[in-house]
């Protein structure tokens, strides 16, 4: 964990301000035997997250100002809805996008975990975005985009796993182990946003 | 294309059985555009079709016998109720599942396979699933299910794209290109089963 996760504005993993996930250990326990996620690979993102630590706000601001920045309809969810910068707004997401990256690859996937991966969707969904920063910005960020980036997160993530000298196979499996972890955030956003989307209007 | 596509039982891609998709050309230019998928991609599509073409049933089978059936929460969904073998279901979807490898690498994104998207999915959920067999088996495959089981595929078709002797950065350029297309579908299923889905039941 980011020593400094506590001064990060709107980051609020573990505290009781976060509600129980609808997703269950069970839940959890069965997405990781699809995605075939065992202790290795929880070794293998404990290994990552000390090889990213010092280069998330780099990482993020390649996603950020390289890619996303470039693609209007995924860099309007940052902004205001004229399509103005909000500076401010972009600054907190983008520690919490940081402390997102850490908390991946640190944290013990529990009930806690499962909470935030809820918080995490909800503040992508017409439930809850805008609010944590209170903005006004659009309304929700389509589940179709996320999916679609993570492609995008997953591809651009590997050479800072290997910018710290690892064995191209130590590389391997952390990249391994951040995609099957990849599948199971995007399987438990997509709960949320089937028990919150309107009938699909958040796709 | 598969030359024998025409045999497959339930293949009904491209006919006037198939409905029109909610998702629109726009909607697919969005999603490529948020994965990065270019006409360089296209080409390593192409590709990996012709890699591929002669190993589906092999693909099909280590995906099926040496994974799913392994796990009981995936292979009950092409199995009877009581969880007994249903041979000629399973026999019938793996021949779609190797034409689906063919398609993803082959066919033209368009209005077409965008419709077929969207009843691929559909025969995922409970609007459709087990109509086209005629069987009485599970009533949906749960959308989390696909998006986990998804990085299996992933992950294992590489081996398959390295089998003809492409060099190291042909077998990566249609591997990439492979995960972008997953995607997408991904994507694209995730509209399906939240316009299906009675609010997330199908999750």
């Amino acid at each position: 964990m980011n020593s400094n996760a506590n001064d990060i504005s709107g980051y609020t993993y573990g505290t009781p301000a976060i509600a129980v996930s609808s997703a269950t250990l069970n839940d959890l326990q069965r997405l990781k035997t699809s995605v075939g996620f065992t202790e290795d690979d929880e070794r293998s993102l404990l290994l990552a997250g000390f090889v990213l630590k010092d280069d998330v706000e780099r990482i993020v601001k390649h996603w950020r100002a390289n890619i996303i920045a470039g693609i209007p309809h995924l860099a309007k969810h940052s902004r205001n809805l004229d399509g103005s910068p909000s500076p401010d707004y972009l600054a907190r997401s983008n520690r919490r996008f940081e402390q997102w990256i850490i908390d991946t690859c640190t944290r013990t996937y529990d009930q806690d975990w499962l909470n935030y991966q809820q918080e995490i969707a909800l503040r992508h969904t017409s439930v809850k975005k805008n609010q944590t920063d209170n903005v006004v910005s659009t309304p929700y960020v389509p589940y179709s985009d996320i999916v679609a980036f993570v492609a995008v997160l997953n591809e651009t993530i590997k050479p800072y796993l290997a910018a710290k000298g690892h064995t191209e196979s130590e590389v391997s499996s952390m990249h391994k182990a951040w995609i099957k972890s990849m599948h199971i955030q995007m399987a438990l956003w997509s709960k949320t946003y089937m028990e919150s989307g309107e009938h699909g209007k958040e796709w």
